[in-house]
């Protein structure tokens, strides 16, 4: 079974406008075809301020990249955005940012860009598409990438290309449920594999067992991390529970829609083998079927400015004639 | 957002050789573009002889079609296979027929029908593509069917589309893992949708927490689901406990591929409100995040020749120009 594909997208003669929205800061750039960030711009987001207030700091990062030369040869923007999002509509509404709610994003990132096409995806998406087409999902037809951080997020490729769904989300596997008689989530459900795997819950988990912080009252993930190095048991447990929820939600998406990789990002990948050992060895318990059992697992590859050559690559995805 | 698409497959000129094959049946017929049954013919399936026997009876119901007027006219071969299927290898290893390990099914399939081009999805993706083509989920660009039965299966829609997956097995919903700390299944997981909603474990979990069944002896799913409607608390639960299983499954896969309808046919879902009631009830609890909220769930429509239709309609999508 082949799973190669040509990298996707195609190289484009100009550059694309890439915006990557967060809940502590706005990043913008210009990317070309061979995915080089040619200029950068970035604004802290406002997030305890009123939409407009937002909306502007967004604005000032558009004014300072159209200073640059190659804007006007830039055709395109493509948006990579803390979720919910709305694609079908235009629409976003962070979690992290109270100040938008149905927020008319494309609409307002068109007129602030000569009328520009705008493509929007969620953050989780964005990454997928920068890991397909630059990174550790390159040339496989059939991936799920994944960042865990604060949250869980995710985005899919089936079939060569980006699959994010009508709104956007697609591949949202921080809120599919692996427990569900298990502990209720901030979404409103029960057992979500974010519940079990994010950052602040593998630390939780840790500190109710029994775990303390060293002298420096460090009570983070990328502690506990450190201490499971160190061979702290309850450290090491805390992290084998994380991987265990995501290699059931793993091996749920691969059972679904039969991808072959699963990349795993954010910070909490940056614990290494302290969570991809056990991670692997659950894989093996929960991705059973013949068709899932060659699944692998790997980190990813486009370290920070993954959002932004998302974006562009999802604005590249979306102007793709064969797409 | 629309959801609406063209009906798929688009009509053909010309009928198509269906074969449907489970445990106990080897059913065939040449379909029309319209749906029409236009020949049927019918074998029981000898599961526990050898491959080569098996073959025969697939063969002789072959034989029995290539004796109608219209075979000549019959340009291509569906056949949707109990599982596990890899069709981009083109064999079957169906749990329920030792015999076939590896089967090389197409490749005997297409020689027995002149060599033509044969096409093979699993169970589940060829009742959905039933489904997507004259029943529930017709119309819909972005769908999941399910047969809750003696397994749990299902198949997937996705962009107007039909999605297979590489080897013909995506929409396992059956085998992704709702409770990961749960009971063992047969496939080797842990809490699968199967174990805790398929007909015998509804009809086991019954027993066990003290249902049982009437003078005629009868312990099966249905009784239990007679039972439920006739107020047994008992079998009440352990239909909301299936219920309940499904939502997870059904909410997750929604979370990750962004579907809007679920369509739910087989055996136990006969059961009808005794199912469908809790089932409803339970996915508002698990589909959560707003881009799924609106997911409807609805029962099959296209009855005990699904399996035939969606070989037929897997057939079409397969020599279909668009996809």
């Amino acid at each position: 079974m082949s799973t190669l594909t040509d990298p996707a997208p195609r190289p484009s003669p100009g550059p694309v406008v890439a915006l990557d929205i967060g809940g502590t800061k706005i990043a913008g750039a210009l990317v070309d075809g061979e995915g080089r960030v040619l200029v950068r711009a970035r604004r802290p987001t406002p997030a305890r301020e009123d939409g407009e207030t937002v909306m502007k700091a967004v604005e000032a990062v558009l004014d300072e990249l159209s200073a640059a030369p190659q804007w006007e040869e830039a055709r395109a923007v493509g948006i990579g955005s803390a979720g919910p999002v709305d694609a079908s509509r235009g629409t976003v509404s962070p979690v992290n940012v109270p100040g938008w709610r149905d927020f008319p994003l494309v609409e307002r990132v068109r007129m602030a860009t000569g009328g520009r096409p705008v493509t929007l995806v969620g953050d989780g998406v964005a990454m997928t598409a920068a890991e397909h087409w630059l990174g550790a999902a390159r040339g496989h037809a059939n991936a799920l990438c994944l960042v865990v951080s604060t949250g869980v997020g995710g985005g899919l490729v089936l079939g060569g290309r980006l699959h994010p769904g009508p709104t956007g989300n697609a591949g949202h596997l921080g809120h599919i449920s692996v427990d569900l008689d298990g502990d209720s989530c901030a979404c409103g459900g029960r057992g979500c594999v974010e519940r079990l795997a994010a950052g602040p819950y593998i630390a939780r988990r840790a500190l109710e067992n029994g775990w303390r912080p060293g002298l420096d009252g460090d009570a983070s993930a990328a502690a506990v991390a450190a201490a499971a190095r160190a061979g702290d048991p309850v450290a090491v447990a805390s992290f084998e529970r994380a991987a265990q929820a995501l290699a059931a939600g793993i091996a749920a998406t691969a059972t679904l829609v039969e991808v072959d990789i699963a990349v795993v990002g954010g910070g909490v990948a940056g614990a290494g083998e302290v969570l991809f050992g056990p991670l692997r060895r659950s894989l093996r318990e929960y991705a059973t079927l013949s068709f899932v059992r060659n699944l692998t697992v790997v980190p990813a590859a486009t370290g920070t400015d993954a959002g932004l050559l998302g974006a562009a690559a999802a604005a590249w995805a979306s102007s793709d004639p064969g797409s």
